[in-house]
């Protein structure tokens, strides 16, 4: 914590510069989009001149996000800066395309809460006991005295709302909840954005589950939960990788097991690994961290070469032995 | 709202009472459990001669809840008590077996938050804006200047949660959250409390989520999903009712659904259905009602006569018509 900036030197960096960009990271979650646009609104309601990017543009299932539109995915030619803005990303690269899209950036800022970000900024600001990157937004936007508007307000709720699965993982703090009413009493529309970002799925997330359930494995003494989704049943039920979201939650909750994990082939025979722990005293970034990934002690994924069933091995192997370590 | 009693009168009630029974409605879920052990250890820190009842006692899946060892099935010998307390249901004989237990009550005192509510007792405390008879309860011990222990902290965090769906319902207010924040504060473990309620479930109601996700059905222009839990299937993977709780809510998250429904063929030819709404425009409490089920607008429930086959019949072409005239 000792190298956080400032919420007054990062007012000052606002002030005193006019290019920004805004960026987070690839495959983004709620916090990254709703991140990415409250800072971005913030900007320019003060007049700057902003590009919100995201790899991906702005995702269809979060289109609801006001101010979506303006999330573009990054342009061919790279753009000079006058400031970077790099949020809720542990690792500079993860904003994938955005980064050889910035010819240049006077200052780079990183506002992050994953503790294994190794502060890549000229302006760090990482806190990891935020359950959140929304919430540390919320706060510095308070601490730096700008207003918080309507539409910055939806974004700040939906970041927070779906890093913590709605106010219910530990992270969770009483402060998270007095900010969900600040949110709400500026006009937040709990319900409407409950249901866009929990109740809304198109019907393919449901052939989906039933097939990975079909595909459930117990390992490990039943204490490790995995399923593999394969490029063949992706291209079978047509899903998109948004379809797999929270599909891991479902297998963690199951009684007994302390593990999760998802294996999803990628093209050009890659494996995403999705890992979840359900014991605090079972760290999952440990072992994503062996091969090469990283995230939180509750919550971690991996990037790793295939083929399917050797990742599936190779991290399954890993598990096993540590958690016979444990 | 006008015939609403004042927190003083309660108050007045408690002080010059001694012996009290609390009770809620069968089936219960965490409000209904929550609420009775929160007022229950209210009463007894007071000094008070407390019984705490529910037709099924408390479910397993309640055993973390701070007290629950006290809230017992009712007794086969009626008893006598000086005031009544019915938490969270919505007509009287909701509560089962424990109404022919009591066999006298000075004072029968109803809070709930159902809009049905016919104020049964001899007070009555009906708030049909609050997300959770929990929150009432919060809301009123502050009222009385009653302490909030950290059990009774525990039983209503769980109380507002579980009613609201984790803070997501659009029954959630500022006011919600500012509970939750204060209910943290309090000493709630937030995460420990969360995984006991939404992470963690036997693995057979895995198996009969991929049942009924084989037994989707789709009608009214794929407007309404539905499925339906046999007798049999219930044998077959060994499910007791508990299993199926929020079942329905997976498919009601399916895109262009307004509304899900449950059947659940009971014993005795009778059948349970739990209707929910995506639409506020869309009230499933009348569609109960017209089969002498109540609720609220957006979730409601009905038990009725079987064969299973007619009560699906039945309902959903109820449902058919009167969305075709909506």
């Amino acid at each position: 914590m000792s190298d956080n900036c400032t919420p007054a030197q990062l007012a000052s960096l606002i002030r005193d510069n006019h290019r920004f960009v805004v960026m987070s990271h690839v495959r983004p979650d709620g916090d990254a989009l709703g991140c990415t646009l409250a800072m971005g609104l913030c900007l320019r309601q003060l007049g700057k001149e902003v590009a919100m990017w995201n790899e991906e543009g702005c995702l269809e299932k979060f289109s609801f996000l006001p101010g979506s539109e303006l999330v573009r995915k990054p342009p061919a030619e790279p753009q000079a800066f006058d400031v970077a803005f790099v949020l809720d990303t542990a690792v500079r690269d993860r904003v994938g395309a955005c980064l050889p899209a910035v010819a240049k950036a006077g200052a780079w800022v990183n506002i992050d809460h994953h503790i294994s970000n190794p502060r890549f900024g000229d302006l760090n600001y990482i806190d990891s006991a935020a359950p959140a990157t929304g919430e540390i937004l919320f706060e510095l936007f308070r601490k730096m005295e700008l207003p918080v508007t309507y539409e910055m307000a939806d974004n700040l709720y939906v970041a927070i709302s779906t890093d913590t699965g709605s106010f219910q993982y530990p992270s969770t703090t009483a402060r998270t909840y007095e900010i969900g009413a600040e949110l709400v009493r500026m006009g937040v529309n709990v319900g409407a954005l409950s249901q866009r970002l929990y109740e809304s799925y198109p019907r393919r997330r449901i052939e989906l589950l039933k097939s990975l359930l079909n595909a459930l494995t117990f390992t490990s003494g039943d204490r490790v939960a995995s399923f593999a989704l394969t490029q063949e049943t992706t291209r079978a039920l047509g899903t998109i990788p948004d379809d797999n979201e929270g599909l891991i939650d479902t297998i963690r909750a199951v009684q007994g097991v302390v593990v999760a994990v998802f294996f999803e082939e990628l093209a050009g025979e890659k494996v995403r690994v999705s890992l979840r722990s359900k014991d605090p005293r079972y760290d999952v970034c440990k072992i994503a961290q062996q091969f090469g990934g990283g995230g939180h002690s509750l919550a971690a994924g991996i990037r790793m070469p295939g083929p399917l069933a050797l990742a599936q091995q190779r991290v399954l192997k890993a598990i096993d032995e540590s958690l016979a370590a444990n």
